[in-house]
């Protein structure tokens, strides 16, 4: 879906896409680098920034190892022990430490977008994360031209 | 306080603006989404980037649930927990904890605009967070139009 | 090393400057402020937001106090407590506690730009934090410009 003003600038304006995403557990890093470069291809941007936004208040975005599983697991684990479920907590919704986990990693990302492609390094990729899944989630991804 | 260039150029610049706020607690979560919706509608920019920055070191800001004030005492105390005032640190000031805490929270938060209005999700608010108040502090809000 | 488009709209893209930088211990927060408003300076932008980027998974990037070197320490030492090396993870190099230092600090952050400074708060630094160091890294610098 994309957002598409109404005029004569209308081809002007760098895009903003918004992608749905389906999580299958209660916590889980998604790998969404592949669809947030659909994005900037989409675009015809080649150089600007990239900014992803998560419209969610229990689920973040952040950016790290993509090669070996392993250190996402550890990245879910981690941030268990730092806010774990079985504290008491005042927010009754049973997702407390959800919210706390998504204040720790943050719900928007920015990349640099060179020649049509972000500008990841050698190991990086970018992880949805869910923290109170599973849920149909929402991921913005908007395209800046350098000008 | 808006920051204007001198020249033929200046209606063209997209705007920053320097709020001023008071803090009334050591720490404290402030809403302050309508403050910055109000820059944005000021700037005249109907799709952009809204950038909110923190210029202190001992203060951050972040994006989270403003429907249930319990999950800002949540988000509070378990900063509290993860890094206490109790704990011996080198800087003397008596606001290490302080110091780390905006690290984790980060000073500055990236928003869409969209259709002259911020990209929230239903449940977002921006929050200031107070860290080591109470006190008077600025933030500034940044509007980046799109070309 | 800037990057360079080809064409006639050469001059009109804001630089994106990669910086090379060489740490010298396991863990280091480096205060790279003054190469941050060199690129700045370098790209001849006066009013726009500057964006600094890791491309790396074990080290982020950070703003905090640069006047009492003992703010740096705690900031290390609280993220050794909170991500401790002792524990135990899958990932199996070593360096996990490292990856989720860099979710916790993020991997970018942003400052604006007016009148050609970086907009930093009075006792702001820039800083670099290697979390797996030593090692030679990059960060890479982007100037927007204002429209």
């Amino acid at each position: 879906m994309w957002w598409n003003p109404v005029g004569i600038w209308e081809q002007e304006v760098p895009p903003i896409k918004t992608l749905n995403i389906r999580t299958f557990a209660r916590e889980e890093l998604r790998d969404i680098t592949h669809l947030v470069q659909g994005v900037v291809d989409d675009s015809g941007i080649a150089d600007g920034l990239c900014m992803v936004y998560v419209p969610h208040t229990t689920a973040g975005v952040t950016i790290n190892e993509n090669a070996d599983p392993d250190v996402v697991r550890d990245i879910i684990e981690t941030l268990d022990k730092l806010v774990p479920r079985g504290l008491s907590y005042h927010h009754t919704e049973g997702n407390a430490p959800a919210h706390v986990k998504a204040v720790l990693t943050g719900n928007s990302i920015s990349v640099p977008v060179q020649n049509g492609r972000l500008g990841l390094g050698t190991w990086q990729g970018i992880f949805f994360c869910e923290f109170d899944g599973p849920r149909n989630r929402k991921v913005v991804v908007q395209v800046l031209r350098n000008t």
